[in-house]
């Protein structure tokens, strides 16, 4: 697919200027309502500029999954990967998941959480590449948790596969919470019920450790 | 609203029949999508017979929400509050809840977290509506939570709210696994995380109770 622009009235829009308005509304509204002629209105621009760029919905709407993965990887991964690996590594991405979810990078707030749930009954190419794309993000938090039980900051009993699935159900809750009930301080509760199981999970030796985890500031405020 | 039925090609239907297939729709696709014309198609019925019922598309969706409530309290709610108050039921709770996940008495897993997902970001009164029935079961877990604490089964420390918060996740996060992944074991993995959670909140005086608790069969298999 060419990334270069078609002249449009708004000659100054780039592809990702239009991919990030494309994420913001399906964030909100979902991929289905997410069609050329509703984003074509919505910036202004012409229909045929925009299908030069997407050719098809279901193009525009999976160029609009992988801006949206982009903009989480930056969000999120990307920044928690600086954390050193294991616990802390572990800890930093929930810091920032909260803080994706708060900041409401996306105006409805997580785009996945709307977008799987828009399409988990819906067979076919765009709920396949949703169900890739979650089940690499739960296998990345498995292998965090893994090699913090390496380093011996969790219980050799810790089933990371169960650990990651406990942390995604906390992080879509807060995020659902802090969506239907407007709740800022979601972020508090959500961070206390992952403290607490970590403490469950980190063997005696590995508490100091952990409570200076929590201590740290891992959050990188600068843009 | 009248609950008579108005004559239609298919005079068997029941207002209860017509409610059950639009839960049934809503909890795959969402209720936007839910028209008097769409529902008509997909029973056979005239335009008219279903507009008599229902008046418009609001009426339509609202009924919809409250047969779903019915639907939920029969599934869930009703048989746990058989089980003793406090630990028993909170786990009963759980076991309900998943056991109606698993079974997909809606065709697109639990309706309400389809449904929430959709109207997160649409102020109105459908959304108000979905975030009154959401805070009520929240405050349910809550106050569930808060009996077996005044029984000594989980420890003086532990806050019903945030209890509340992480058991909804947990479940929230197993029925999105279920529909995502097509995952059966799910609530083999969603009742470890809580029998986990309880393990740890519980006093160590309570821990017996809680074991056999968790053996206890809670289900009620009978129709």
């Amino acid at each position: 697919m060419s990334t270069e622009l078609a002249s449009t009235s708004k000659g100054k829009l780039t592809r990702q200027t239009i991919l990030s308005k494309a994420v913001d509304i399906a964030s909100k509204e979902g991929l289905e309502k997410l069609t050329i002629g509703r984003l074509a209105n919505d910036m202004d621009m012409s229909k045929s500029g925009l299908f030069s760029h997407f050719g098809s919905k279901e193009s525009l709407q999976i160029s609009t999954i992988e801006m949206a993965s982009d903009i989480y990887r930056n969000a999120v991964i990307r920044p928690a990967l600086k954390a050193p690996k294991g616990l802390a590594r572990l800890w930093a991405v929930c810091e920032y998941f909260f803080a994706y979810t708060e900041k409401e990078i996306f105006s409805g707030g997580c785009f996945f959480a709307t977008v799987t749930s828009e399409y988990k009954s819906s067979p076919g190419m765009i709920r396949d590449l949703l169900a890739l794309r979650m089940r690499d993000w739960l296998n990345f938090l498995a292998s965090i948790a893994q090699r913090a039980k390496d380093k011996g900051e969790l219980s050799a009993e810790v089933d990371p596969q169960q650990l990651a699935f406990e942390i995604q159900s906390i992080l879509m809750g807060a995020n659902w919470c802090h969506q239907l009930f407007d709740e800022n301080h979601i972020m508090t509760t959500g961070l206390e019920a992952m403290r607490q199981r970590l403490r469950q999970l980190a063997p005696p030796e590995a508490h100091t450790t952990l409570e200076m985890t929590f201590l740290e500031r891992t959050l990188d405020e600068t843009p």
